[in-house]
Order: structure tokens, then C-alpha cells, then sequence
């Protein structure tokens, strides 16, 4: 299954390749918009992205959408096959 | 000024003291809502506060709005009158 490019994922990567990642998408490739999806400690980074795109980087970016969540995925530490829930964001970045 | 029992900031503290303090207010003193607020690396949290005390503490509990946005801060790193700019969240959780 293929990836929407306009779906990012916010991770252990510095915070400036995921500003590029998004900046690609809404200016570059003039997609509407972007759909930026962060779990657990992840959510600041998340945040941090979409603020600093509206504030620096494309002035007429708005926040559409701010969901929160959780997922229930597989405990590493203990495999033992219970599951640990999780928080998720889910911002959608529009033009 | 006095600050809003139903209005809680998010800190270094643990978990536990921040779903305790949004239990007490929702479900002790009965208020319809509760706004959590969260900046920088907080925010994470923030979420997790919110997501454990709606799946878990308080089935009635619901989100109605999560916003997020920034502010400036004084650098306390580098005390020259410069301000940084620091991501926030509010979260508000009614019933």
C-alpha cells in the first residue's frame, strides 16, 4: 500500500527534516494540504512542525484540524503479548 | 488574579498528580469542563492526561476542543532580552 506523500510522520529525525518534508509538499508540490501524525513523545515534535510552518514558513498555512487519540500497540519491553496504549495527534495543515 | 480551579497547566509532576487533579474537578466538584494546558515538552503529556482520564477515569468525559499555538518566552539560556518561541496546546475535556 502506498503511502499518501501527504501524510508525514513524525519521528526521531531532526525537527528541520520534517519542516522540509512538509514545506515539499505545500509549496513545492502545491498539494492543499498536509496531514502531520505524531505518537507518544512525538506529539511536541508534531506541534512544534505545524506551528513553526505557520509562523515561518508559509504564512498562508492554516490549522484545519487538531485530533487527539490513542492506539493500543505491542508492549516491547515486556513481550508477553499485552498491548500498551498510546496518545496520537493528528494535525491537518491547510492552504 | 485568581486561577481557575477547572484550569490545569501541565508540569514536571507525574501522571498521576495531573489525572487526580482533573478527576477532582470533573467528577468530585462536578464541573461540566476542564481545560488542560500544556507548552514545549509538556505537551505530550498533556495528551496523555486527557486520553487516559476519557478511556479510563471518566467514560462520560469528551473532548470538545483541542487547540494548538505558540508564545514567546523569555530565552533563559541566553539572558540577552530575547524571547524563543515555545509551541502550546489546550485541551478541553467536558462532560
Amino acid at each position: 500500500m502506498k503511502q499518501e506523500d501527504n501524510v508525514i510522520y513524525i519521528g526521531k529525525k531532526p525537527l528541520s527534516n520534517y519542516l522540509t518534508a512538509v514545506t515539499l509538499q505545500l509549496a513545492v508540490k502545491d498539494k492543499k494540504q498536509v496531514e502531520i501524525n505524531a505518537r507518544g513523545k512525538y506529539i511536541s515534535k508534531a506541534v512544534d512542525v505545524a506551528e513553526v510552518i505557520r509562523n515561518r514558513f508559509i504564512q498562508e498555512a492554516k490549522i484545519s484540524k487538531v485530533e487527539i487519540g490513542s492506539e493500543e500497540i505491542p508492549n516491547l519491553k515486556n513481550n508477553n503479548g499485552e498491548n500498551v496504549r498510546v496518545s496520537t495527534i493528528k494535525i491537518v495543515l491547510s492552504k
